[in-house]
């Protein structure tokens, strides 16, 4: 297997969709078949990744408006690459992203009013040629979505305590994306039974880059 | 002296003209004289400050471009005015910073072609009311400055290896921010000797915000 590029796969989706909890169990499926996997997240990801999530969350780069908050979501982003992501694929490793550039095309870009080709040209900039093999884009009603994030113990961050409109404006976003970039992204219906889209998700990772039995990885 | 609001002096300036080794003898001086001195610098000066630092010099985020680099001072300097700044002014210290938001100004706006208003309106975002009382410019002859950059060991970060007629251009961008705020802002001839330089320094400080014998600072 030396050699060969590993599999770069991204989760998206609204707050309360699940994506955590199913970027968690993708990735301990593939490692119980054997696979090296690296489960990561933004923003954040990196040791500067995760500083610069600090500073967006707590909201203390408000005052720098929606382009500051994409031009650190973009600083974040170039160092999780280099330090992480790039390293990981290189060996050959599944690499597992909770959130990546489709969130800030829709944070920033479809809900925060920044112009599309702003928001793409930021993109662009930070992650180069390190783009999904495939995107999950988990779809869950707002209601589902806000009722589960309510049920959360930590308290709303600077993201989940947004208008109901805004985040419906965010799922329309992330619809369009799957559009958009039809090759690589897969809308799933998240507001079924958690196992039920686990279920889902594994048989479509195992179709597309599997199977991995010994040596049955022959790309 | 509880409840009187400290100091803010800031050092600005070029590659090579002294200014860390005119604000250590600054501090230092201060310190001996009994006072609550705070020594920082910017780019840095908190902890999330300082991995955006990193950042910065190490040339990663230059796919940003010249705002995007703007942001990140910016972001940087949100944080190190609310961790260390402005709780030292509160407690009464004098802060003494090498490099602030006149740096901004001049690397990212006279300097690196963003509109002056965009950065104004960056540095504004970024500090609020956290305005120096005193910014000491040391200005010295671009070959001057850039042959004592040549001589130090650690070879050159990603705005030293800059050419020298962005260097001018710098050089000039900061005499005419000395001329805009006249009331905090003061030209020292930094081509003298070090001790010189340091007793005019303080000098002007003593005289400014002194005397500081037993009891004698009285505001």
């Amino acid at each position: 297997m030396a050699g060969t590029r590993g599999r770069f796969i991204t989760f998206e989706g609204g707050e309360g969709t699940g994506k955590s909890t199913q970027s968690k169990r993708l990735a301990a499926a593939l490692q119980a078949r054997g696979l090296d996997v690296v489960l990561t997240r933004e923003p954040g990801g990196s040791p500067a990744a995760e500083t610069i999530r600090g500073l967006l969350l707590s909201g203390r780069a408000k005052p720098l408006g929606v382009l500051g908050e994409a031009y650190l979501f973009a600083a974040a982003r170039i160092d999780h690459v280099a330090e992480l992501i790039e390293p990981a694929l290189d060996r050959g490793a599944f690499v597992i992203c909770d959130r990546f550039a489709d969130s800030s095309r829709v944070y920033q870009g479809t809900a925060g009013g920044l112009p599309a080709d702003v928001v793409d040209e930021l993109v662009d900039a930070a992650i180069g040629f390190t783009i999904p093999d495939l995107t999950i884009v988990i779809d869950v009603p707002v209601s589902v979505g806000l009722a589960r994030v309510g049920h959360r113990s930590e308290g709303a961050d600077r993201f989940e305590s947004d208008a109901v409109a805004v985040h419906e404006e965010r799922r329309r976003g992330f619809l369009a994306l799957a559009d958009r970039f039809p090759d690589r992204c897969v809308v799933i219906d998240g507001s079924r039974e958690k196992d039920v889209v686990s279920a889902e998700i594994l048989n479509l990772v195992l179709d597309r880059f599997g199977p991995f039995g010994e040596g049955a990885r022959g790309d």
